[in-house]
């Protein structure tokens, strides 16, 4: 079976070969939002099954593709993004052990680098990728690590900044930042991120328009080299321009 | 004109729309080694023109894509993974100010995602990711980003590792991990990701054979919680399995 990763959009942010595996495939399991997504793709899925799930139900979802494989059908889990980060090829590899089934994992287009795409180049120096749920996390161990990348001063790209239920962690981190970075950070913004009505936001840390930022928004912060110019948000390299 | 992702690997990395922006190009511009990859994709290239360029040539690649550009040329850079990290997005964005170009960044799977995909999941948790090259960036800074992200517990992602004039740093960079993590830590390297002769070397963090590890290398260092079982590196979100 394989875990096909559908990139932050719609069909034109596929890999070749993540588009590939969904044609191959006879069943396609995801979230719900995704599954429709993949509906409307332009290639012919009229001999696919299709199963959907609800939010948070991704145990019940992986056991549900690798009993599904285990029957003998080709089966494609997919996940938005990269479905290696906090996506779904976790917790299939995880529960694989159980049963005699190769998984293999096709690799999507993450936020991070989507997004940057879409503020400039922001992510042209080191960064670190963390997400700001503590459904799974203690949210002490998100706040240090935080401030461990501020310390080393790293660009940073916040994953799941909010959700429905969780709402202050967003306003406490970057709260954190501003004790550790310069209040003229550059920050972006990128919401519903190659999907229709997207949006990008740039601004600095200190002038972040919280309500602005949903459970659909990346954000990126920059290092103490980078800048805004003209609309785009850029980390240097180092170059001689 | 576009700066164009090529991902890790051949034509099949590729996303629908790098893929289209590559079709839609007049000139096609880049390092060598990636051009002869694009020569050899499926569509048919005959119409186009390439200018190919040595390594290190970065600046002068760009002022060139840049001014043919400015000739009224649909131009398309290549880079190799995301033009966004460590690739060309940056130099081309910063000299874009001296042109009037309005510079699309079509990201790609970068290294890490792709190499991750090959190991198994190890980057379902929050992870860094660190250059090693030393041309552009002191190797103080580089050892300070790395004992931050050891003391964050972030899953550490090297990308560079060596070079041919740069063969020490790599041991330095790992001894001082050693003296931070458990010994026990995994790593996976990957070396020609998603390309013919692709090779995945599972071990740890005291048992990484150094020659192995090439220009052509990503090294996933694990965080606490990540192990190899089955041939696989995981690095659990915290899921109830």
């Amino acid at each position: 079976m394989a875990v096909v990763g559908l990139g932050p959009g719609g069909e034109h942010t596929l890999t070749i070969e993540a588009k590939n595996a969904l044609q191959k495939a006879e069943i396609i399991i995801g979230y719900k939002t995704y599954i429709k997504l993949v509906k409307n793709f332009e290639f012919d899925t009229s001999d696919k099954k299709f199963l959907e799930f609800g939010m948070k139900k991704e145990i019940e979802r992986a056991k549900k593709a690798l009993n599904t494989a285990s029957e003998g059908k080709k089966v494609a889990v997919v996940s938005s993004g990269d479905p290696g980060v906090y996506g779904m090829a976790g917790p299939i590899l995880e529960l694989s052990k159980h049963y005699n089934i190769d998984v293999e994992v096709i690799p999507g287009l993450t936020a991070s680098n989507a997004s940057a795409s879409v503020l400039g180049a922001p992510l042209m120096h080191d960064y670190v990728t963390i997400s700001l749920s503590d459904l799974l996390t203690p949210f002490d161990v998100i706040k240090n690590r935080v401030k461990k990348a501020a310390e080393g001063d790293f660009v940073i790209t916040l994953y799941n900044p909010k959700s429905n239920q969780r709402q202050v962690q967003f306003q406490t981190i970057i709260e954190l930042l501003l004790e550790l970075k310069s209040h003229d950070t550059p920050v972006g913004i990128v919401k519903n991120c190659k999907r229709p009505n997207e949006r990008a936001i740039l601004t600095t840390l200190s002038q972040i328009p919280y309500d602005e930022v949903d459970m659909l928004s990346t954000v990126i912060i920059g290092n103490s080299q980078s800048y805004i110019e003209l609309d785009k948000f850029i980390t240097p390299r180092g170059y001689k321009i």
